[in-house]
Order: structure tokens, then C-alpha cells, then sequence
């Protein structure tokens, strides 16, 4: 298909919260690296981030060029302002406790999955081929996340109590996974993108399933918290940008 | 007297060291406001915070005339990476409990009052101005971090383990608040800024007395840590600064 260039804004601000989803979620990650509670979680959690910002890497380029405007995939992860980005709320919370950590990356991990099965159908080539190389690893961030919600979910009092606080807490985050195709219902009538209640029905069953094995209770809440896609974000995405943005910044156009 | 331009280092550098003393404080005090444990604190913190960034100002515009390069007091702040600042390490220590935060505080008022006296009497007038106009503001904050060190460290149970254990974290940063002079020995012969000695022997009595009357313990440690003069800054400098800096590092130039 032909891109629309700069017109074609539904396309591209889809990649832009597919990329800073991954960025996002990525950087979140990183900051783990030498200090999470064991040697093997450290090393998980870091290679999850380099498979994020790989991934992110993919998404951004696309963007870029269907933007027309001439970003590459550094301009937009380094030299975009917080109220640019797309990501959703939920992956710039901050880390706090390691068990919101392994709640966040389930939570996301479990939309991320049906979301890339769905665009390996894409009628587009190169969003049906990015889809195509990021699913295994996807895959396996599901099933490592999904395998640590049950052990500690269904461990100790300890384990359970703050596996249970952290869902209560990131619950009414999640609504705003499946508001992707609001901006622009045609990405979905042109097969681009799957349709919302696809990948919500894909998550909400594993969820579901997931929690029922880790004894833990589904929120019940219907609140759901909005901003990410329409670049209203929360201060902590400031404070991770200006961190994550500072080398560009300071050396603009620095390369190694 | 007449400045020797880029040649002086020693009164360039040691300009740089009373800037970035005030504005690494009080960008750190600065991060309590909204969040310090009772209202009339955060005030407090964040005056104390305006005080030490006007003081930034006055220093850093000078150092920019030493130098004779063309800085302004706002390049030198928001342009310069961790390697060039030359803040003591104490100050860019994270804030964590207020207790650390208060202890910090009362540490450098302590050296700050007695530095600035010292300066009044400088043989160079722009630094005897500067040093004039900062003192008494100084004096206010020792009062008060005195009055506060008192009252904490002979309160209840916990408010004195709590001074005592920011006491015994900081105190091995405390020794190189009297090395200013030994980059260049000159500056004290010259008459442009006070003997060390003088400003430590000041600096251990006011202490000493204040320590006692909060019944707190000396620390006996001998082991000084070393760094903040010649751009050996700890991580946290790093994270600072690309917080304090990134409105100026995303938009150039940006004036309101």
C-alpha cells in the first residue's frame, strides 16, 4: 500500500504507541538492571528491556517513515517533549516495589501478545514482518511473567498480599490498552490493525485464567484511566525522559 | 585587582565550587517541595532553596567573568556536564529520609557562615560584595538547621537514632569542605579567600557544641571521601542534573 505521508496521521500515531509502549516499558526495565532482588530476575529483566527497545527500534523507523517528515528512530525516541508521546499510563509508573514490576510487565504482556498476533495479519508487509519478528520473544515475556504471577500469587502471605496490592493498584491502567483504533476506525476497516475487542477478549481470557491460578482477585473496578495516546501524561514521564533523553540532549547528534 | 582570564584557574575554579555548593543544594532541597513531612517545613526547604539559587547565581556569573570565555551564570548552570561541576559530594547526596536531609543541611550551614565571614574580607571587592550579601541569609539557615539538629537529636527515641544514623552516613564527606585552598595556595596569600584552617576550626566548634546540646555523637571516623573538586562525582549528580537541566538541554536558549 502507499503510505499518505504527514496525512496519514491514524497510521502513524498507531506506531508511535506501538514504539513508545516498547520504549517506555524498556526504559522502566532498565532502571532494575544491578538492582532487583536477585541475580536471575536482574538478568530477566534486562533482556526483556533489550528485546523492548529492540522492538522499539522497528516501530519507530516505520513510523518515521510514514510520518514523511524525516525522523529517524533516534529523533523520536531522544528529541520528542512528553506530551508527544503515545505510551500507555501504565508503563511509565514508576517501579517501586519489584512485585509492581512483575504485575506491569504481565498486565502489558498479556495485551502485547494477541496485539502482535493480530498484526501479523496485517495488510501491510512491514507492519505484518515487525509483528512477525517480535512475537517469539513476546511469547516468552507472557509466559515467564504469567509463570511468575502464579508463584507468587499462590506463595507465601508476604508474596500474595503484595502481588494482589500491585493489580489493585495498576487495574484501572489497563482500560486504556484497547482505546487503539478510536483515532482512526479505518486502520481496522483497511486489516492494518486487528480490531480492539479482539485483543481485548484474547487478554481479558488470559488474565482471567492467569489470576484464578495465583488465588488473586480481579479488581473490580470499572474506572479506567486516559491520557497516554493523547500525550496527557503523568509528571513521572517527564522525570524518565529528561533521564533517558539527557546524553542527545547534551551532545546532540553524539554517536559512538 | 585584575583578572588574569583563563589563566587564573585557581580563583575560576574555586568561584565554581561556591556556585555549584549553593545550586546543587538547592536544586536537592527544591525536590522536597510538595513533599516534605509537614507544611511549614516545606516552606522552609524551599526558601532555604531560593536563597542558595540566587546565591548560584551571583558566584557562577562571576566565575563566567574570571574565566573571561563569554559563560553566562545560566550557561555555567544548565550547559556543563557532571565531569565540570565542582560541588562537594556531600550535597548531591540523594535526600531519602528528611532526618539525612536536615543533618546535610546543618553540615554545610556550618561551613557556609564562617566560609562567607571569611570572604567579607576579601582582597577582591565583587567577592566581598557577594560574600556580604549571602551572609546573613546564611546566618538565618545555621539558626536554623542548629535549632533543628538540637531538637531533633534530644527528642524522642526515634528522631535521635534518626540524626544519629545521617550523622555517622554523612560525616565521611565532611572533610573536604576544607580543601578549597590547596589548588591554588596563592589565592589564600593573596588575601582572596580565607585559610582553611580558619574555616575549619569554626566550623568543628560550632558543631562540636551543637552536637552536644542535641546529645548526639561525634563520628570518629578519620576517612574522608574526595572527588566533588576535581568532577569525581557520584551517579546521583548525573541523575540530578539531567532532571535540573533538561528544559534548557530540549529547548535551547528557551527564555520566558
Amino acid at each position: 500500500m502507499a503510505y499518505k505521508g504527514k496525512a496519514d496521521n491514524g497510521l502513524f500515531e498507531f506506531l508511535l504507541q506501538m514504539g513508545d509502549n516498547c520504549l517506555i516499558l524498556g526504559h522502566r526495565n532498565s532502571e532494575w538492571c544491578g538492582h532487583a532482588p536477585a541475580l536471575e530476575e536482574d538478568i530477566a529483566v534486562a533482556n526483556v528491556s533489550l528485546d523492548l527497545i529492540g522492538q522499539t527500534q522497528m516501530w519507530l523507523e516505520l513510523a518515521g517513515e510514514v510520518e514523511g517528515a524525516g525522523r529517524s528512530a533516534d529523533d523520536l525516541a531522544y528529541l520528542r517533549d512528553a506530551f508527544d508521546f503515545r505510551n500507555l499510563l501504565l508503563l511509565e509508573r514508576p517501579n517501586t516495589d519489584f512485585g509492581l514490576t512483575l504485575v506491569r510487565q504481565f498486565l502489558f504482556d498479556a495485551w502485547h501478545l494477541p496485539m502482535l498476533r493480530g498484526l501479523m495479519n496485517s495488510t501491510d508487509k512491514r507492519i505484518a514482518d515487525i509483528a512477525e519478528k517480535s512475537v517469539k520473544e513476546v511469547a516468552y515475556h507472557l509466559e515467564r511473567s504469567t509463570d511468575l504471577i502464579i508463584r507468587l500469587g499462590d506463595g507465601s502471605a508476604e508474596s500474595h498480599r503484595r502481588m494482589q496490592d500491585s493489580l489493585n493498584e495498576l487495574w484501572s491502567y489497563t482500560g486504556e490498552m484497547f482505546e487503539f483504533d478510536d483515532l482512526n476506525p479505518s486502520l481496522v476497516a483497511e486489516g492494518l490493525v486487528p480490531a480492539a475487542a479482539e485483543v481485548a477478549d484474547a487478554w481479558k481470557q488470559h488474565v482471567t485464567a492467569a489470576l484464578k491460578a495465583a488465588t488473586l482477585s480481579l479488581p473490580e473496578t470499572g474506572f479506567i484511566r486516559r491520557g497516554g495516546k493523547d500525550g496527557i501524561h503523568s509528571e513521572h514521564l517527564g522525570f524518565l525522559l529528561a533521564e533517558m533523553q539527557f546524553l542527545q540532549r547534551a551532545y546532540p547528534g553524539a554517536s559512538w
